[in-house]
């Protein structure tokens, strides 16, 4: 008998992930039956994604987990009728994607890009940047994707702090933990990267408090989540002057409202959730292991702690 | 007694140099007297650059070295009065300037920032670059500057290839040498980074038929020297659309002219020879380096052959 997977998440990716689960299935020793349309007491796992279409869990009766596509799961984690462990996902592809786009805006920011994109006089004003050793940056949030960056931005030479909630060590990374150590890490780099996840705990990380304490001129990049971020104190700060430039891949709300302020602001680079995507290739491997896992009763990777929210 | 050095690079770099070349001489256990203005018999040594207002040196009767503050060397390679050791300079500084530039323009291509950067639709339509490892780049010159530059797009995953006119090999760079070595190096790379020094033989290394051997769609970046390309053929490949978008740091004449096409191109992105910078503390000693070395009779470092022209 195979084992019933039900693929939850957006239809318009089953062509891409339906021949990359088969192969990963089949590579892992799995019989799986994989499909859009299975009854729900027949499914075993439920390969799912934000968004689904599936937010009822109760007709799933012998459900055994369900397997995200994805890194971010805070629209799941208060489902009241998962009861299943529920994973979310790690993807490689996933964090060398946020790599490349983290370590290519930080340093469009820190060359100064932009004047040059952007040039309606035509000036022949060379201003040389400092070398990345003499350019502090942040990164707020050293799981996985945090760490990934952080560790490609310090290979490139930049001076990286990073902050998490618990205490750290990383010798090439100055690390930061606890309420106090986050005003140390804000007040130490110009380049802010927000790479939390989203909780409770991490709503309006980024607000009128926290933003007085970076440096003048600092800039904001946040390809974690929108409520990071309290937007009207972001506004003010940019109208202040007291941050440069914010660039921004996700917001509360998206698409991001065609009325939004943030669309027009000069000072704003707004970039529609693109800065990293799960691979198909990679985390088809990711969900085909988790199977494997399970049915050999050993613990999930990247099980979601649903109290912690992440 | 101690040994003359002439300041002769720019004035304006002098409140700059002038403590951290005395600080290097002092490190290096040299006694230098080091000045803007000594009489020309007396002279031992001349820190030097492009453009200086040195250009007869013949007056100079007991020179022993010319020590150059930029790795560019071709304004003065052709000098018949020069007649004594001339070094162009390798700083580390330089050099990781050039990294990060160069790493920086690459991924701004690579992700395609530009139509984010530039957003008047407001579009919210996000569509997702390869990763790196799909991503072909090639380097055009694999000296100093090129081959840091190739190691850095290496290590972040890209797929790279480099050309050098002698063959050389490296265990991530795919390399290629010669005439025929170029047409598939051309043929490699998406992304094609120009840093060959300036000689006869480099002169419009991308040409009408050089560009043509390249995918459909590519980028140029140039922070080399102006004249690796032809003008005319890039603008034609621009219009065409063969080559998608051209970022130049380095022109036939600088300032570029204002009346030249490049600066209003929209697919042509100006920077005013900014890729990299000689930086004051890690060129000084390389400086006084250079004269210990000679005064103990050793080689000097980074010697121009003045016969291959770098």
């Amino acid at each position: 008998m195979p084992l019933n997977a039900l693929f939850a998440a957006n239809p318009k990716r089953w062509p891409e992930y339906e021949p990359e689960l088969n192969r990963a299935f089949a590579e892992a020793g799995l019989d799986v039956y994989l499909s859009q349309d299975i009854a729900p007491e027949q499914v075993d796992y439920i390969v799912y994604a934000p968004g689904s279409s599936v937010q009822d869990f109760t007709p799933f009766s012998r459900l055994k987990a369900v397997l995200n596509l994805a890194a971010g799961v805070e629209t799941i984690t208060g489902n009241q009728t998962l009861k299943v462990p529920f994973a979310r996902l790690v993807d490689t592809g996933l964090t060398q994607g946020m790599v490349e786009w983290v370590t290519g805006h930080t340093l469009r920011h820190h060359l100064g890009m932009d004047a040059q994109i952007i040039n309606p006089t035509q000036a022949w004003a060379p201003a040389y940047p400092p070398l990345s050793r003499d350019r502090a940056v942040t990164v707020l949030g050293l799981g996985t994707l945090g760490l990934a960056c952080a560790e490609a931005l310090a290979a490139l030479g930049f001076n990286v702090a990073g902050w998490s909630r618990s205490p750290k060590q990383h010798d090439k990374i100055t690390c930061y933990s606890g309420d106090e150590g986050l005003k140390q890490a804000l007040a130490h780099g110009q380049i802010c990267v927000l790479l939390l996840p989203s909780t409770p705990g991490t709503a309006n990380t980024l607000n009128a408090e926290t933003l007085a304490l970076m440096p003048r001129g600092s800039f904001v990049i946040n390809p974690g989540r929108g409520p990071l971020i309290d937007d009207t104190a972001l506004l003010a700060a940019l109208e202040s002057g007291h941050i440069a430039h914010a660039t921004l891949d996700v917001f509360r709300q998206e698409p991001l409202p065609q009325d939004s302020p943030y669309w027009a602001h000069p000072n704003v680079t707004v970039t529609p959730h693109l800065a990293s995507e799960t691979r198909a290739d990679t985390s088809s491997e990711v969900v085909a292991e988790n199977i494997r896992r399970c049915e050999a009763g050993e613990p999930l990777l990247h099980l979601v702690d649903r109290k912690a929210g992440y």
